[in-house]
């Protein structure tokens, strides 16, 4: 049995895990009928969304195929076709176990904490391990297809442009999701609360309020299928790139590139298995803490992955202390790594690129440790223990302002931390193996994101659970659990996002070696300069820096807009039906879903396009202005601009966005003055601002930075067609 | 006459311009006993800041200037206290004025808004032309001994760091003042806004708020001697590094040489007479639009501009076709502007290195449109009569919450169109004449300095002026007109600090070619690797544009934290003194400037540390990590990150929170509920958070990135001097 069949086969598991799970979930009692109703309500809107949500990309994707079809041939668009439909298919699998799993778990919640935890997580992990299983699936399964029965050679460039193609069909999929989603959720809350809580008084989650489903809605488009979507995109990325590194920079025969091409997807394979015994320790201890109960969980996966990833390497590679690769290896890859592309000798500063199985092990243990580090830094910055929070929710006492300022503040502060770990993990990496070092550092990073999306796809059920025990009416004490867990889930659901685009910070570097590494194979004769000297790397970087700001922008523009229509609409139904306020009438939540999902839908896709759109303009205007050398080079600045910015507005909007809930929490756990005082009315202000930040710009800039790079590649392979034709 | 010695009584004229203009607005009333008093409370309390401030930056400038002694000899550590002392000195003065220009405004908007507009424009005037004034003598008096009595050639090494050193004594004391300012006026401001407008329901400016003399002594220390020493510092810098690039990149003769470094400091002169010119426009037409009277002095004085930049640099070059520099110039400057240091081959996007006297002209030209630009893109963002403005209006009717969503949402859009000119404009200078050709487009954006100062330092006198007709109850009419000309204050106040963050744009790349040229200059076997694939290049853009964040977090910190101790004090005065909320007792206003004093220095203090330590750190940590090209090739990475990202967060910073402000200001002009309306209550918050992103964190980023550049020079400077001892 080979090691890409063995990776199928963990695959494989991870979906069985994902059907037997969900079984699990389905068979626990869906509560009273109208606990049942209302989830029906739910499940329908969220059906509906997705269909339209899906049935708008499914134009954008045809297109795409089309053009990748006559640019690059069948082979990619196969590949991009795989990437796409499983992209989707995360995300729909992971909404329609999330909006099955939230009824149930109130039910289980008017038994005991534990069970409402145990069904929330268990919906969870469904979710997490589908995005791993599939993702694992769609790389092995293709690369196992395209150098078994499709004959070819592991570094062919039909591979590595398959490859590049999957990703970017996981990509473009996943950009619309999280942000068609990140609307559809912030507009609806944020309007649901300005017209329910502000103006009308009435509790959240109150059944009067006419925008109360879409909210419900909106977790299980935004937070589970549009966060499956981006973290399968992340997954597939990483692992592709990995392999599309080896493949484009290490010289070595056929069975010693299959071997090592084949180490990321082993190592994936063996961290599902170490996350499914994770998700079996998910237990509250003594002490009752909630978050204990994931670490637990977590912490298992993590540590079992070490002993994991060492056997998966040592069955892999045989011996761990020979250096990798033919001779000539060292030349190849000092060539293609070191800035200039014409002289190796011009690039001093690069080392390290002669390593040894262990080295790559080590690198894993990098990515490891950076994983650790940002749950660990997130936390901090996002939980209610910390400095940050209680800093916010003080400051809510002076006001609204103060509040806005000091939450900002925090937003600022929380990127710093995690740059220092990864600038640190990457020199780390890098000193160890190079450019394929640091590749193996994000790879083992994702390996564990089955446990990391199942901790966060557990939040928006438990979210839904507390929605549905108030609008149903349930004693109070299991709204005051499901409350407990959905705080909970503020951090984890931060914990991803920074994990997410701190993997993405690895992962930059990787992807822009394999766009010089391209521009070399494609164009030996055109010699760019990426010199900072060069005017049109600044330009490209600050162009690409740019992109993370405008994209933040839209995403923002859009909630607010939705959310006022959202406003609007419910104030009309208040108006024309006083039945509502009176509790006599039923309001229509329908509508309310259906103005959402529109606005939605409308406002996703300008963003979606930008990072689509703006490499190939950069490249055509810069080499229109000065030369083809130029646009190669301001596209090339273009996608680490995108990174360097991107990682900074995607890290504060993120921790700020969490800091800003949870200190709206701590308060109404009874600090300066609780619920119902000025510091809370200050507090939901913030979380209001920290809303559509943490939900729906911050997070869909992780996709937007791959999608960037992605395109640049592909742009490569078809001017390069298009040159040779 | 030589041209320097024009441009030395160019300098001079624009401080007999300043005396003169002095006595004129001295000599006019300065109304009634109670408006004297209300008067003299400020002056004291600005004055008491300022020589707190100076003697704490005193104390950090003598460490440096012995530092710089050791490391670097006399005449750079005498270039240093010229620069720290005018820096100083500009800001000073400008406060001087100031605060007496504001009591002699409100007397005069007594009479008419015509002689209420005169008295504060002419006092912003005066503020302006000492900037150009003291920034043109201190570089053209210097360069004039150095090259003269001195005995220097124009591009000795002793000039060329002189002249940095200049540069770096004045960005040491801007950002200081910038940062130390900023966080008291907005400390003040903000405190008092919480403390009065909302806790006890009193109006702005109430002469019973304990804060009210700290607010507006924070006027004439933050907007007004704050912003004096950073534009003071851009001023200098500007020219300062253009002609350093000159002296480094051009290989001809002394007199050619001294032609065309001396072209910086006529160009500088000329616009000084065109500003003095200009500002005897600013009259009010027929429409009564005090932006449109602005606008004349402005406009005036860019388009004499024209005709008198052309005829300077024709009297200082001759022949404008004739091709610049001696033969060899070409390979000299491509070897030394192309990336690859070693290989002059290996940089073939690098074109146009050769030019002439009219490329020259056009790039100034080019300088001339983008000043343009974006003084009418601010106008856009920030202005009451456009979309920006009026969407952070209209989100206000739905609450605190979307208003600030919006606010950000624009903040962020903000940051694109003058990132497009920045592009632009590089790309069209550097093909009409290279790196040089980018360093005169900003040099003639900075030759406007005197106007654009002058339009900004009428903000906050008529700031005052408002106040002080508040307080010293004069009838409403003498209040609105001062509003008048306060709101048009939002918008040009929000003008300078994007044209002085636009400028670093263009002068980035200007720093950054000084740095490659010294480091071959220094260390010519040292090869350094600045192409985006060094790993150690990524870690450096990373950490540099981690600087601005960093620094936004510590100075939004800031002010929360003081403005919640001026909270406290004035509620401590108000419990302990009922006397002073019935009217009959005087509240201790001098407690509340002290406290907000004593806040603001030691808040300062380690953010302005931060870009002067963090280039030396990342070079001595990468150098000990890796080695010393790999610690080169991170700190020049790291002077781009800071400006890529710097240039994002101080564009959004400060064009929001203009927009805020003003968003505030169009609801009070009666839409969506006017004054007293919800709308208006989420509106102030809006202003609240807009204050310190405006004020404190976003301007005091541009001498940061002038500084993190300066040192990072100064660095290698000293570097060799070890090295050679």
């Amino acid at each position: 049995m080979t090691t890409v069949t063995i990776a199928i086969l963990c695959g494989l598991l991870a979906v069985v895990y994902g059907i037997v799970t969900s079984q699990q979930v389905l068979r626990a009692s869906a509560g009273n009928e109208k606990m049942q109703d209302i989830a029906a309500a739910i499940q329908e809107g969220a059906k509906a969304y997705l269909s339209r949500q899906y049935t708008t990309i499914a134009i954008v994707g045809v297109i795409v195929a089309i053009i990748l079809a006559v640019t690059l041939g069948l082979t990619s668009t196969i590949g991009f076709v795989i990437g796409a439909i499983l992209s989707g298919v995360a995300g729909f699998v992971g909404m329609s176990i999330s909006v099955r799993a939230n009824v149930r778990t109130a039910e289980a919640a008017r038994g005991s904490l534990q069970g409402g935890l145990t069904m929330a997580f268990r919906s969870g992990a469904v979710t997490g391990m589908l995005v791993a299983g599939l993702g694992l699936l769609a790389i092995s399964g293709f690369f196992w297809y395209l150098t078994g029965p499709g004959g070819h050679a592991p570094n062919d460039r039909v591979i590595v442009e398959a490859l590049t193609a999957l990703a970017f069909g996981a990509s473009l999929i996943s950009i619309f999701a999280r942000l068609g989603g990140g609307i559809f959720t912030k507009a609806a809350d944020v309007g649901a609360d300005l017209v329910g809580k502000v103006e009308a008084g009435i509790p959240e989650d109150d059944p009067r309020n006419p925008a109360v489903i879409a909210d419900n809605v909106g977790d299980n488009v935004g937070d589970c299928a549009g966060m499956a979507a981006d973290l399968f995109e992340t997954y597939v990325v990483t692992l592709g790139v990995t392999m599309v590194s080896i493949a484009l920079l290490i010289r070595a025969d056929a069975g010693e590139l299959m071997k090592l091409m084949s180490l990321p997807l082993i190592v994936g394979g063996v961290c599902i298995i170490t996350s499914v015994i994770g998700t079996y320790m998910v237990r509250l201890g003594g002490s009752g803490s909630i978050m204990g109960a994931l670490y637990k969980g977590f912490g298992t996966s993590a540590l079992l992955s070490v002993p994991a990833i060492y056997l998966a390497t040592k069955m892999t590679l045989g011996d761990l202390n020979v250096p990798i690769g033919a001779p000539g290896f060292l030349d190849q890859a000092s060539d293609a790594l070191g800035g200039d592309l014409t002289d190796a000798a011009a690039a001093p500063a690069v080392t390290g690129v002669a390593f040894t199985g262990m080295d790559l092990f080590w690198c894993m243990m990098i990515g490891l440790v950076v994983t650790a580090l940002i749950v660990w830094i997130t936390e901090y910055y996002t939980g209610t223990n910390y400095r940050p929070v209680k800093s916010i929710a003080r400051a809510s006492e002076t006001g609204h302002g103060t509040n806005v300022i000091q939450g900002l503040a925090v937003s600022l502060e929380a990127t710093a931390l995690p740059t220092l770990v990864i600038v640190i993990a990457v020199i780390a990496a890098y000193k160890l193996a190079g450019i394929i070092g640091i590749a193996f550092g994000a790879t083992s990073m994702l390996a564990l994101a089955g446990m990391v999306v199942a901790l966060d796809a557990y939040g928006p059920v438990t979210d839904n659970a507390g929605g549905i025990a108030e609008m149903a009416g349930l004693p109070d004490d299991v709204r005051h659990k499901t409350d407990a867990l959905d705080a909970v889930g503020n951090t984890t659901k931060a914990v991803t996002k920074g994990y997410a685009i701190g993997s993405a910070g690895l992962a930059a570097l990787v992807l822009f070696g394999a766009y010089t590494t391209d521009l070399q194979t494609y164009f030996p004769d055109t010699q760019v300069d990426f010199s900072l000297s060069n005017p049109y790397v600044i330009v490209g970087l600050l162009l690409g820096a740019l992109l993370p700001y405008l994209f933040g922008a839209f995403g923002m523009t859009a909630v607010g807009r939705a959310a006022g229509s959202v406003v609007e609409e419910v104030r009309e139904q208040f108006r024309n039906n006083p039945g509502i306020m009176e509790g006599t009438s039923r309001p229509n939540y329908g509508r309310t879903v259906d103005l959402v999902t529109r606005a939605a839908i409308r406002e996703m896709i300008i963003p979606s396009l930008l990072p689509v759109l703006s490499p190939i303009l950069v490249y055509f205007i810069v080499s229109g202005v000065e030369n083809q050398a130029a646009g190669f080079a301001a596209l090339g600045a273009m996608l680490l601009g995108v990174i360097v910015s991107g990682l900074f507005v995607a890290l504060s909007m993120t921790s700020g966005g969490g800091a800003w809930d949870n200190a709206k929490k701590y308060i109404e756990d009874g600090h300066y003055g609780g619920k119902g005082s000025e510091a809370h009315k200050a507090a939901v202000t913030g979380d209001t601002v920290g809303d559509p930040y943490k939900d729906t710009a911050g997070p869909a800039v992780n996709p937007m930075i791959k999608i960037t790079n992605i395109v640049a590649l592909l742009l490569l392979a078809a001017l390069a067609g298009h040159v040779a034709g």
